[in-house]
């Protein structure tokens, strides 16, 4: 008998097995359905549902099944069970079940009105996962991805405007639409809704700084597909980009703000803490990300010593890459910093160094592994958004708090952004056109870390009354706002079809003539990133990897015992060639141009020698490499020459 | 203060977060150690201890140090506690405790006895992770791999033999450990241990069945690196990565027969229905996997409509190809069968058809990637291995069950690979020689699969015992046989240094002159081969790829409008020289190489035109594409000619 109960209870656990394999069967014939509509978009250059938002229609679709199709089966799960043994929340509970022992881990804590949404409904359940499951898994690869895929050549050259309209930029939207979200909520009071609640003023700036994190995926999708201007699509995705850190570390701070006495009164000791921390994260993250980079970096670079370069193992430097890249976000969080901020400078760190050392091979490696990974992951998330319409259970849908969310975030995305751009064009000698302010403000759109920053709390009511909130905006500013994107450039008359190669290589040409403080007072004075530049040029670059000018030059003398040691023999052969390589546009291309001729007589038979475009998503990282911007600076240098091959 | 104690359970439920993220980081740490250690090991050319070997031996560190240098941090965790009112576990369990509730996930049954093992150390806990993880996560992309990578060439040859090791062989061997077992047992028995344990021989033939997944990941590692012979090569991976299927799939169906009355009377019904259930289980999981992959070949192959080729994005491409070969194996185990054996079988199917209709470009990215995939999967089960000696809190050692199961194991692979040898040496022309026996035998590692197989059941004191012995034997034969591969295959004069296409076209070049049905004669008469390969030929590849001759040609006449709609037109074009493709030994690299030069003056822009060699990883599967074994059958049409750029 005992034998039998024994094979039945591996029978459950395989059922157990078995409906984890349906939720994930029901997450991949969604994506599969997204892939085939994005195709089928694609034919017919259907540019009015972007995938994201094609995703999330199908996710909607699901979730609508899924709520209605189905039925309750695990009658036990709404009851509450009292244990007057414990006094706190073990993280694994044994229980004796008639006679049986079962172990039960701890998922979270929930509130007594929260209670009745759990009952019933297995599959709804499965369905809603954890939210560590899109801060640890989902959102590091889209993160990383867009720090490794920036274009650092545009990027530095709007280094000021973006990091103005990142930094103060979110703290503007962050105050405002806590500042309209308060006004609402005290109407609400006022007129008898939310009796009862707990709705402080740090609860609408929490709101706020949540609700300011922008993800503009479907609008830059669509620019680099149309190629619309550069500076433009620069700005606003190195925007998105940093303000999506700065909106998670801003969160997170307000979170821990406990003012001592009355949390309705302004708590100065609080509110100082609250920004150190808010600085303290972001520099730790930032230290963190960047010092894993660095590590990568020097790994990668250790071609010169008696060993067998690393670049001859693709496969090991990518897994090093990944795996040193991955760390980085486990590290910060680990020791309680923000990894996504550590990932995004990881990703921007080692575009610029570490990128240079890897084998041509693992170059394309890497990047296709993480725009696959960022594909996979962006469209799970949009999915889920869908599904989680539907699936939540504990929706609070308060019309008027909607209302007043649309109201401040439009009216703080209008505070961000022309306000700003005023100010910049003081200082900027290439102003921001009229129209590229309003396309920035059409952009605003919310996406995945407002969900994310919205789904991590949903238990007391006024969370979950933002989650709903935040939900719907979503939705609304992905489907109408996305789907508008090209008639808006229409109507801004923003010009279209610019090869962003062409566009710096005609700068260029224009400007031979000019010198370099001339050249670079043309878009912004940088005097803070030209300092930088310097140093990066003349001891980062070179002691992390095989560009820039020889360490012995550009140290002073006494320093050349310890210059010689760091400094790469290649660097010496290649000094001319450094100088020369900055005018080459985009020098991996030609690299690899040279090396598909050069290779056909080749002596190597193992070389399968794969030639093959990755296609038009190439183009967005088509100059990861070398130069870039330094073409800004260094014109005045050399001839043009073909010498990427070093 | 409510508020107060709010923000207090938000930093609870980031610590649990942090929490994941140091096990993660653990096991990271464990890896990166492990990739910088092959890289020292490939350098200095040392083969005795393999990259997998070098996993289990930094996991086994790294579980003494957790083990022995973390201290018990949760004590409520060993208390069982008691619940009158529950009648059965539910999935959610929602308890009150000190006025707050606490939401519980069901994990598993614990017997009685293993109580006690629970008690303490959570890192210990949260270290050993969920055998569904194995099953569900790690394993599939390994099992993938091996089928995508499948040398088909060569495997078709010996195609017959594999059959046999893979079936009967594992037959053999699962009865011969089960009846060694079975002595040992009823020894210990008489000798007075094991008391009150119930030890039938149906869990003898379960340890034999999981201890016969050979898994010479580390042998077929070091073969490919030292270019070995061929056949051998062929024979061992075919053995190994079908044994895995016919293990699992026999594991199952031992573990659900369940006799009637007595457990020790042979039951003739039970025994059959078990035989049905392996013979259902595989035959279904082979059709699930299959026809996904089949699916994904006509998805593929949709270029010719007036729809845009599918391959013109390669990114919606791979990741069709991804998700599709996933949810075959999820299918599988929705459906009540085996995930692994759907999911190898879908990865030949994928390498046999989709693959020919890929972009270059999505060839290299899928091969790649699941590449990439296979390693680091492996590399965690193998540092989770070392883990889990002591990690795992349940370890049952008993001298002479161990000693006994290193006796069966030895036995049954002698029993497996000598007397099959002889049989099948009686039908093959080419026979397998001595030294190639010896080496099969010596090959006989165990690894992943019988790990995963003995740890997702370890409730009874049996099932523990099995998983430590499952676990030393793992231990010792990875270490000492894939340590002494190297010396081993001196020591029996096994060619090594072979080029297998340089080996084809030698073996083609002298029988130039022959015809057809000698040919076939000199490996084995597979007549059931040579009827699968024509209707493969004649009507599956031109179905499903633009390979073959179109169907009109090969259906009969009748069938002509049919023929005419299903053909792929650029099939009628290359009638010729599909006959031509034969002659060329490795086409896939002939076209890339031609596309290489081809490229250059080429007029796409948007084409970055990557070569690079994807380096010695490449060798082993650089012929997955078209060709291949055909050359075998179809030698004497045509002239070999450039014809590959259809």
């Amino acid at each position: 008998m005992e034998k039998l109960k024994k094979y039945v209870s591996v029978k459950d656990e395989d059922q157990f097995y078995h409906q984890g394999a349906v939720e994930l069967l029901v997450f991949n014939f969604l994506l599969i359905l997204t892939i085939l509509t994005i195709w089928l978009f694609k034919n017919h250059r259907f540019r009015f549902l972007h995938e994201t938002g094609g995703a999330m229609l199908y996710g909607l679709v699901m979730g609508l099944m899924i709520r209605y199709a189905t039925k309750a089966s695990d009658v036990d799960s709404g009851t509450v069970y009292e244990c007057e043994k414990l006094k706190s929340g073990p993280s694994t509970l044994l229980i004796n079940i008639t006679n049986q022992v079962y172990e039960y881990q701890y998922k979270r804590e929930i509130s007594h009105h929260n209670v009745n949404g759990h009952q019933g409904n297995a599959m709804l359940q499965k369905m809603t996962f954890d939210p560590s499951i899109f801060f640890n898994i989902l959102l590091p690869p889209i993160i990383f991805h867009a720090g490794y895929s920036l274009k650092k050549r545009h990027f530095f050259r709007n280094l000021g405007s973006i990091l103005t309209y990142a930094f103060l930029g979110t703290a503007v939207s962050c105050i405002v639409i806590g500042l309209i979200m308060y006004g609402f909520v005290k109407a609400m009071l006022h007129i008898g809704q939310l009796k009862g609640w707990e709705f402080h003023f740090t609860d609408c700036l929490f709101f706020g700084s949540l609700m300011s994190a922008t993800d503009p995926v479907t609008v830059l999708a669509i620019f680099h597909e149309l190629h619309v201007d550069t500076d433009l699509y620069t700005l606003l995705f190195g925007e998105s980009v940093l303000n999506d850190a700065v909106a998670i570390v801003l969160t997170y701070s307000i979170s821990i703000y406990s003012p001592k006495e009355n949390p309705n009164v302004f708590d100065a000791a609080a509110f100082f803490q609250s920004v150190g921390n808010f600085l303290g994260i972001f520099a730790g993250s930032f230290a963190m990300g960047s010092s894993y980079a660095v590590v990568t970096a020097l790994i990668s670079f250790m071609h010169l010593t008696k060993f067998t370069k690393l670049c001859e193992f693709p496969m090991l430097e990518t897994g090093l890459f990944f795996l040193l890249s991955w760390s980085a976000f486990l590290s910060a969080e680990a020791a309680g910093l923000t990894g996504i901020v550590a990932v995004l400078f990881c990703g921007v760190t080692q575009a610029h160094y570490t990128y240079n050392n890897l084998s041509p091979d693992s170059k394309m490696r890497t990047k296709q592994l993480f725009e696959f990974m960022n594909f996979l992951a962006e469209n799970v998330i949009f999915c889920y958004m869908g599904l989680a319409l539907f699936t939540f259970q504990n929706h609070i849908f308060n019309p008027l708090f909607i209302f007043g969310a649309f109201v401040a975030v439009f009216v703080a995305r209008a505070c961000n952004i022309y306000p700003l751009s005023f100010l910049l064009n003081l200082g900027r000698k290439q102003k921001i056109p009229r129209n590229f302010q309003h396309m920035m403000m059409f952009s605003g759109l919310r996406g995945a870390i407002a969900f994310a920053l919205a789904i991590r709390d949903t238990e007391s009511q006024p969370k979950q009354m933002m989650f709903t909130t935040a939900l719907l905006i979503v939705f609304f500013t992905v489907w109408v706002f996305g789907g508008g994107t090209t008639p808006m450039l229409t109507w801004l008359q923003i010009r279209v079809g610019i090869d962003p190669d062409e566009d710096l290589k005609a700068e260029a040409a224009n400007q031979t003539a000019s010198n370099l403080d001339k050249n670079t007072t043309k878009t912004e004075s940088a005097w803070l990133f030209r300092i930088w530049y310097g140093f990066d040029h003349k001891y980062l670059k070179p002691i992390l990897t095989h560009a820039g000018p020889p360490l012995t030059t550009t140290l002073p003398e006494w320093c050349n015992p310890v210059a010689r040691l760091l400094t790469s023999p290649s660097a010496y052969g290649d000094q001319l060639k450094d100088d020369g390589t900055d005018y080459i546009i985009n020098s991996d291309e030609l690299t690899e141009n040279y090396e598909s001729s050069a290779h056909i007589p080749g002596p190597a038979q193992d070389r399968t020698g794969f030639t093959q475009a990755t296609g038009k998503e190439d183009i967005h990282e088509g100059d990861l490499g070398l130069g870039g911007y330094k073409l800004q600076l260094e014109h005045t240098a050399g001839q043009p020459q073909m010498n990427s091959l070093a």
